[in-house]
């Protein structure tokens, strides 16, 4: 049995999901000849560290009652520096401003030998290229399945599964509370504010929806997609981007007498990056409803290959997360 | 430079479709750090061999004037057996009876020390857990994406992109000429013998079409998901089969105005294998239409995952070949 050694950094939902995850399928893995052994968790109120492996089911519980996994003062940056272990799940919020604390998460993993597995968009769409540059340099796996539909796994499916084929462009539905919101707005008639304000209720939408509606998060994935699968080195910053927030019930009326719908698409592969709304034909593969994400992927050998799945959820995104984590088990 | 010998065996579209794909993909293979070197071609007239590597081009112009790739008398046994190389591309005739020429050849190749990657569903509709088995038992790899879904990637999908997720369903639309017959009588209301005669001019359905409309291939296709997937030691017979020769554009109509689609639907998961016209909600991911082939993979931690593509074609089918060569040269 290979005992592979590995942190989680960010226990919010997310990295929570990851101990879930780890917890619920230690059968499995082990099957595979792979021992996963978390040594070290931190959240923001400090640490916890055991070389021996941490009682996940323990850690969720004390995090639940006191807010915090700390049973040390050390800081991630402590753990992940000074700590053995192989991989760190980097899940702390994404920030789209700066990348931190993610960005330096990330860059002291690299810099101290440990493989990177993130769900956190931000420094992936500030600096990819040099993380991924580093982590080359470094011979160290740098994977990031869970960043760009959660749980659809798009860079597996095109850098693994779909081996040979030269990618000419793809076109995604990529931040589910849009989608589920354009898909209310349609089938209701509804204003985009009463549909937002469900939303909310619901837990689709933040208290702050800016950076779903006005097309940011979508972008953020854009851009990681267009270094991983284009190698271009862009950033946040070169993506052309319109939210959703001036569409109209009215609007989404005509494009459906017109069979269509109207989707917020991200778009790569032309040598340009756009976010915006778009028809879409209602039958077409793209048309997807409710929360759904969608990566439709245009090759030179294969043709069009579409797939779909859940884009968000704790365990949805730890799914992800835990394929990344036995891509490295099984390769290193 | 790591250097990969594989033989064809069969040359029609499939195998031509592979020499073409490897001619064109020359420069990404290379930039992988790979060269792939085909020392052998087999058809039914015999072989050419070359341990110097064949000259592709010059083979499919041979094939196209004479009618084989035929240069010397050996046969693909002989090839298989005798010659040195790493893998065979198996891409003979799919024969549901015996699995013959096929299974004779793949097992030759895993007696003989060589890596399988096959197009041929027969042998393994009949003896996969045999041919797995001998592939464990010797250290080799046995692949075969593209028996299933064309150019959808669906076990690379599932063993590797999704790893660490259990699969507890599977069904999908796996022949596409049933999918563009009961499309076409759908959209025109023309009945089944109509249709039928206009997808035999078009090439989408074979003279004899009974393979594919009696819902045998999709029984065949099912039968590898259900081994490959769930570990079932099914063979063909297993399977509750029933085709699509029996549906009236009536029953089409009926089910439109109640917003169904009739595709013929396999089924895998719940202990039973079923392939039979299902009636499909308009808006569900499975209702795709014309030839594609679409496969909605139920799991336990990214929940329901759909892949949509062209499920045939020579270039498309060798693209999944290709994968699965890719995928042994880099773990080899």
């Amino acid at each position: 049995m290979k005992t592979i050694r590995l942190s989680i950094i960010g226990f919010g939902a997310v990295g929570q999901g990851v101990a879930r995850s780890i917890l619920s399928k230690q059968g499995y893995i082990n099957k595979q000849g792979i021992n996963l052994c978390v040594v070290g968790i931190a959240d923001s109120g400090g640490c916890e560290i055991d070389d021996k492996g941490i009682d996940l089911m323990g850690a969720i519980t004390r995090k639940k009652q006191t807010g915090t996994v700390a049973t040390c003062a050390e800081s991630a940056f402590d753990l992940i520096s000074n700590v053995e272990h192989e991989i760190i799940v980097e899940a702390t919020p994404t920030n789209i401003k700066d990348g931190e604390p993610g960005l330096n998460n990330m860059l002291t993993a690299l810099n101290s030998g440990k493989n990177v597995v993130t769900s956190n968009k931000g420094p992936l769409a500030l600096r990819f290229s040099d993380l991924k540059e580093m982590a080359e340099d470094n011979g160290l796996f740098f994977r990031y399945e869970s960043t760009v539909g959660g749980a659809v796994p798009i860079f597996n499916l095109v850098h693994e599964a779909m081996a040979g084929n030269t990618v000419i462009g793809i076109e995604g539905i990529l931040n589910g509370t849009c989608n589920y919101i354009l898909t209310r707005m349609a089938e209701e008639r509804l204003p985009y504010e009463l549909v937002l304000k469900e939303a909310q209720e619901l837990g689709i939408a933040e208290t702050d929806p800016t950076y779903d509606v006005e097309g940011i998060d979508s972008a953020c994935k854009l851009v990681i997609i267009a270094n991983s699968i284009f190698q271009d080195a862009v950033t946040y910053r070169d993506v052309d981007i319109t939210g959703i927030t001036k569409i109209t019930p009215e609007a989404l009326e005509l494009a459906s007498k017109n069979n269509y719908v109207v989707k917020l698409i991200c778009e790569a592969g032309n040598g340009t990056l756009t976010v915006a709304p778009r028809l879409v034909p209602k039958r077409h593969p793209l048309a997807v409803g409710g929360t759904l994400n969608v990566a439709s992927i245009l090759t030179d050998l294969a043709g069009r290959i579409t797939i779909s799945g859940k884009g968000a959820g704790s365990i949805e995104t730890a799914s992800s997360i835990l394929s990344d984590v036995l891509h490295i088990a099984r390769n290193s």
